[in-house]
């Protein structure tokens, strides 16, 4: 193998297509989604509209979104099939390959049989990713088969019902609805780019979210934030949690949930889920985990001039609603679906089969050596 | 949108990456795994021969091969929990869904814990996967439980076996080797390069695969030979072949099994297929299938001078085996893994994420108009 080359390795700054769902990192806006930027949505709307917005192209009216309301609450029950599929995964599984199993069993079960079901087939997903992971997680760690089909308003709202066996207070319904959005789309990033990899060989939306959970499912792209729990969780004070990030500073240990691969000084999510996980400390009563985090901000922006993305904030904002660690990702596949879904749609308008080149750097031509003499 | 580029979509002639695996439409030879020319390997190896070659980088002794075969032999058992995710999925489904949902769940009940395991799941998966797809097709099609662990000396041939309720002849044993060597590696094709954006996120091997079987499922990458079938299933005669060809051509629809993305005068595969269906359609009794593919190739390069590509003769020769048309892709998701297997362990090896740039078509920034006034 030749030394590994920088410019250019993994795609790096290569445009490999064209989109009109988000841009990340432009001058004047740090992410926008169809042109909204993502602090103007999570101010201002819900998560509901903005999958409305990120898979038909414009912010609903209120007679849209009310339907697609309705619409996306009658598709939260789970085949019977599928349930046994979730029966039978162990509580042991890493719950993303849970989602991936999930979202691949019930491709079988109500198959995408043309691209017109397209948009069908996204808020089938969207409606049923909280059911099947809280589904297994339910079965499989408290031995209850629960019935997934709620009657929230929201899917965050629906999520947290299924998780705790209880409507959600407002609070947490809304701080779900604004983490939703902060996750919903993000350009080529490596899980997308999958998933439109995977769309430019025409095969089927089930195939692309599959694959694109896989994606995601890596430790270099999802997981920062249950990473970061892991961090925090054992900080017991500011001091504490000083003591242990210049530890790991010293040590010239990764250190997840600071810095970002294309922002260069803030991360346009952290301010908001920030304000939110501020908000839930409160209410929660111990804002140890608030109160860390901020010291952990502070000091690697002081140290290292590296600032919060998007994950950070999100693992004390999840812990003080109650959510289990190894649940994050999850949800975040809940909320990408709609980026993913519509770059889907977005690649089968104007597609080409997506299939680069390789520089070759392997053995010369040579001839097969009868075994015998091997 | 703008208007589609030409240049650069689909990343077609830019680099993505190195690669020691293979090399495809090269000068002097067409295709060669590891230096190897794949019409050497398909003359004088075994499929087995070519799995380790491509997952290990040489071509096994006559000790390491039987170490080889011997553990891929005791690898095919599938375990419950699978077998009755498998007796789940309908008849009706598409067998790729099938081989996808099978290889995930496997990933919930057999997880790849570490990257040291790597090739382990490799062989595990290449072991298992004809049991996978056998065991779902009998089950649904036949009501049968099969036993998936046969003692056949070879993955092709056990995929017979399970298939057909008896150990193959040597003749479609080796054909099936054959074939598997032709399908096993081809550069940076999308289900492979599928396999790499997701193992660049330092994902599992199962994710990677699961994400690959995706991407073959899509009609402009596997199912070829399926296609290839359709086509020529119905063509009674050599004289009627030649009507029905000019017929779709002149109604300008789509041939399968024509012309490739990347060799520009032949398929170095399709001769070696070719001749085997041959035999195949001597020993068959009934060689129609085999004289109206004849009479295709003739006429396509005649009309077209478009070729047939390594799918073409695949379609009957997979026919003469008693392989419903359903079945050719998977048999493509048999061999290839091998292929994928080797890409994700080579991106990994030196890996940096693969998370390209987009060129952005879309929305001006605009600010949300609240929603009753929308």
């Amino acid at each position: 193998m030749t030394d590994k080359k920088l410019g250019g390795a993994g795609l790096r700054g290569q445009s490999a297509g064209e989109t009109a769902l988000s841009t990340v990192g432009k001058s004047g806006s740090g992410l926008t989604y169809r042109g909204y930027d993502v602090k103007d949505l999570a101010e201002n709307t819900s998560f509901e509209e903005v999958a409305y917005l990120i898979l038909h192209g414009e912010l609903p009216t209120e007679a849209q979104l009310a339907a697609y309301k309705s619409q996306l609450k009658a598709m939260r029950g789970l085949p019977q099939a599928l349930k046994e599929v979730l029966e039978r995964i162990p509580a042991s599984a890493h719950p993303m390959d849970v989602m991936r199993t999930g979202c691949s069993m019930l491709g079988n079960l109500e198959p995408e049989n043309s691209f017109d079901e397209q948009l069908h087939v996204a808020d089938r997903l969207l409606a049923a990713f909280p059911s099947i992971i809280c589904y297994w997680y339910r079965f499989s760690h408290d031995g209850v088969r629960i019935e997934t089909e709620t009657d929230d308003d929201e899917i965050g709202a629906h999520f947290l019902h299924l998780l705790h066996g209880k409507a959600p207070s407002p609070l947490h319904a809304k701080v779900m609805s604004v983490s939703l959005i902060l996750y919903a789309e993000h350009e080529f990033n490596a899980s997308t780019f999958t998933a439109r990899v995977c769309a430019s060989t025409l095969s089927d939306m089930f195939s692309c979210i599959t694959g694109a959970i896989g994606s995601l499912r890596g430790p270099l792209h999802g997981g920062a934030n249950e990473a970061a729990m892991e961090l925090i969780q054992d900080m017991r004070s500011e001091e504490h949690a000083r003591d242990v990030l210049l530890g790991k500073l010293e040590r010239k240990e990764k250190i997840m949930g600071f810095g970002h691969a294309i922002y260069r000084e803030s991360d346009p999510r952290n301010a908001i889920i920030k304000s939110w996980s501020a908000k839930l400390a409160e209410e929660y009563g111990d804002d140890r985990l608030y109160r860390v985090s901020e010291t952990c901000e502070a000091l690697m922006w002081q140290e290292k001039k590296l600032f919060c993305n998007a994950d950070f904030f999100h693992a004390s904002a999840y812990h003080f609603m109650g959510i289990p660690t190894k649940l994050f990702t999850p949800i975040f596949v809940c909320s990408r679906l709609t980026g993913w879904a519509a770059h889907v749609m977005e690649q089968r308008a104007n597609n080409r089969i997506i299939r680069p080149s390789a520089d070759y750097v392997g053995k010369e031509l040579r001839p097969v050596t009868p075994i015998s003499q091997r």
